[in-house]
């Protein structure tokens, strides 16, 4: 099989995930703008998760250009890693529709994880099947922000039931981490 | 026509059948953990599924890979096949709601029959088309898969008015079958 | 503007419209099989909506096969008929989740109406960039079933007030009328 | 990365927001023609809207026509388009519910404003990409539509809290400005 189909298949989904998300903003029965309020925390947890999907379908494409040839293996760590995103609106919905309360927020953090360890699988079965000196393992290299962000999320779930704040914080940290362009954190954080 | 537009579609509709799945998985009000029990046999039931139609996107491109043309007749078993997978969101969110109640979870089954059979007839569409010594005949070979499933499917539907975890039962080891790769699994059921 | 671009995104509206009125089965609190029975006519216009939707994927392919070029009109005619297919799951629900009453039903006509009108104006865009000999053209010709359905169409529309199985009665002949394949029926039409 | 899976990926997104709007359309209780009545408003909203996304889609394709390479900056700032975007079903629903009410109208237009601006930035980061003597460039111009609409969306943002039907009449305005075709008013706006 070749990779466009994968591709196409994981765009979709990705796309879906990302636009449905904005169907857990309930729209309020009243005109008034104070009826808008109550939903700032689902508005903030929707923006979170849309600038999380952007990341994941930005790297997941650039993980693919560097991949040949796609397996068995390959096809379905893809799909446990689109599992995973696929819970992102129902998270998102919990989290934003309970402002944050600890509960949400941690499993948030969990989905986050459990994300960011379906897409190692997903690199590491690619790698497996493309040699350790394919372009894929010299981009990967040390993977610095690929450790980094899981350990994160761990403290992120446990700080959610002592300060959801200090979880929502490290949430953001985590997405700027990705967010600015790879070469320069990873100078920074290979220096520390 | 050409094969890529039929593939093109069957995609969309696919990622969109797998992803609004998860609409049926209602946020709870509560941000209490708690809150998350009720909609276990929810998640369960979504799991289920969304394997369920990972192993179908796989070999329905494994068979359309096989396919030279397309013509009315492969059109149309392929809408019928499309139709019956765009009922497992309603029959996921029946079974998962209702904690695998009788009912619904001998409809989930029906639903599993009917798409069996839609996949069946699509190959043989295809096969009829292509001939009988083409490379789609030759890779589908006995089938002992495809012809196992639906047995075990009536089972299941016919169990469900007992014990619906026989049924359950039944769904996962199906798709454990499908899920293990291809040669080896046919040449154990081969032997048996 | 290539044609490939409008295929896709024409594609991926069709494929979600197709899918997305599965939400409007609504799935029942109870898990008894005698809960599924006022469901039933939701799943029946659900199955009849399917089929048209299914038609009009395969005719709107066939159209743009025999298409070079797409300007600005033919764009905004596609755009036009999305639109009025677009508003499929609103009345499939509306006249599934009350039984086929008059008013609903006599909608569900006016809406198949305005498509089919909007799929005229799309052909007839198309034909008049490309010429009146074009592939289109000739495919087209007397294009019998193209002007007996809007007729049936009106027939339903003014039938629904006085008996609405008269109207359904026209939905599913019109649908037939389109399946069944193509010469076949022209011939038939064309003798009678 | 190519433009292509940019491109696909915004048509899946685009497709998406489209068609799900229609899901703010509630399905009335009631069969009786009346109980449409209080849908009008929620109509009106959604054809607006799909006239809207039907022009970004538009624009959009015909901007990406004439790039040629992807960055970082153009990734990001289409993201950024697509957000704004996405928020189009939750505004048209607001909008609509409340029947024009002065704060959900002065919200749609803000929504209007920021996707405007988020065009705008991307149109900016594809030039300063493709440098100032591109082919988009050139197309671009002075830009006239693209700079007299934020201004005329501000218009209605303030109008909506005075006469609410002032902003309705802007947004629809500026709809029109868009859809007829480029030279001609552009030439009409440069004379005046």
């Amino acid at each position: 099989m070749g990779k466009s189909r994968l591709e196409a298949f994981s765009d979709g989904v990705l796309a879906i995930i990302i636009t449905i998300m904005v169907l857990e903003l309930k729209v309020p029965q009243s005109g008034e703008l104070v009826a808008l309020r109550p939903q700032l925390p689902a508005f903030l947890s929707y923006v979170l998760s849309f600038v999380y999907l952007g990341i994941y379908w930005n790297n997941h494409h650039h993980m693919l250009h560097a991949t040949r040839n796609v397996n068995g293996a390959i096809l379905w760590a893809n799909l446990h890693l689109l599992f995973w995103l696929s819970l992102f609106p129902f998270v998102t919905g919990w989290m934003g529709e309970n402002s944050f309360a600890p509960a949400p927020t941690a499993l948030y953090g969990l989905v986050l994880l459990m994300a960011a360890i379906a897409y190692w699988i997903l690199q590491y079965a690619i790698i497996a099947s493309q040699g350790h000196d394919s372009l894929l393992a010299r981009a990967v290299g040390r993977d610095i922000k690929g450790k980094l962000s899981p350990v994160l999320y761990v403290l992120a779930i446990f700080a959610a039931f002592f300060n959801q704040w200090i979880s929502g914080g490290l949430y953001v940290v985590v997405a700027l981490m990705w967010l600015i362009p790879d070469r320069r954190i990873e100078r920074v954080l290979g220096d520390s």
